[in-house]
């Protein structure tokens, strides 16, 4: 039996209106979905399946006045954005620490270098000296393309800008030195496996 | 020569009136200070040392509403705090992955578990299997005694606690069964040590 609404109108699950019904392999699947979104699934993903605990650490965000109107709630009537002094995600996972920063762009031949903060790099760098595993996960977002950029890599270009050279990294640079990754169902974007390719050349 | 400013007053550097003497046995010189304070420190000093890479996670935020009075501004004007789902602090250390909460207490003979949240305890329970090296530092502000908990005991009390036993950990098994810190001056609390000292006793 149908359910019909006071305005007339069937009844219909949300889930049915605001979703493409699911194609495996429909690259527009993800439409409208941010790069962030994409990883928060993935993270909750391997999280519920024991694979890692990776979390996007909240926005840094400095507080100047907060009022409260009772005993158990509290309103920020005043704050501010800072700049984050690192990566935006981290975690371990099967003993080793994760480090990566996420961006798009909707550049289709290069990733603009300006897009990372020196202090962002200068993290990563520290973080490669500690062991840990740094990286970055681009989207070229007008192309629908997912690249997971090694440190050892991205520093090398990183390097290059700094001494007078190109301010981005070609697209051709990502597809003969980054590992391109393929969007899927659960997770979003398997970027552990595009990890787990790259730690297996080096070894 | 002395610098005389218009209000005839000497110049006094700033760091010679904020401080109380440095004395290296002084259980007051961080009298002020909040745990969180001293644990910032701590990790700063271990950055420049480049000895770990660990940090404070920002505390999480929901805004509502954002101004943006002109283009390089934006004023937050409606926001909340939102619960963490995590720990305060992690990081990397000699490519093992840190990840710890830290709690004060008034307390004065044990430390109450309600200052933990059941998702912090699972986040560590995760952490822990995935081979991260989960623990607690505990300040009895009052007594100005500082511990570092390892995950094991932890859990071992919290699960006491779920099985109708005692809902605190007291100072005595904190004395037998957790590792004590002294504070100094770099840094201010040397956890790693404490940390050390229990692999080391592990291995």
């Amino acid at each position: 039996m149908t359910i019909r609404y006071p305005n007339g109108k069937k009844y219909i699950p949300t889930s049915a209106t605001n979703k493409h019904p699911v194609m495996k392999h429909d690259a527009y699947r993800n439409r409208g979905q941010t790069l962030e979104d994409e990883l928060n699934d993935s993270n909750a993903f391997y999280l519920s399946r024991n694979i890692a605990v990776i979390h996007k650490k909240p926005v840094p965000i400095q507080v100047v006045k907060v009022n409260y109107p009772n005993r158990s709630a509290a309103v920020i009537t005043e704050a501010y954005y800072r700049t984050p002094s690192t990566t935006d995600y981290n975690g371990v996972w099967n003993g080793k620490y994760i480090d990566f920063e996420a961006k798009e762009t909707k550049n289709k031949t290069s990733f603009p270098l300006q897009n990372l903060h020196v202090h962002q790099v200068e993290h990563m760098k520290n973080v490669y000296e500690q062991q840990g595993i740094p990286f970055l996960i681009i989207r070229f977002s007008t192309l629908n393309r997912y690249f997971l950029l090694p440190y050892e890599t991205m520093i090398e270009k990183w390097d290059r800008m700094n001494e007078g050279g190109r301010k981005s990294i070609t697209l051709q640079e990502f597809e003969d030195e980054a590992i391109e990754m393929e969007t899927g169902f659960m997770p979003t974007i398997d970027y552990l496996k595009g990890l787990a390719s790259f730690i297996g050349k080096e070894g």
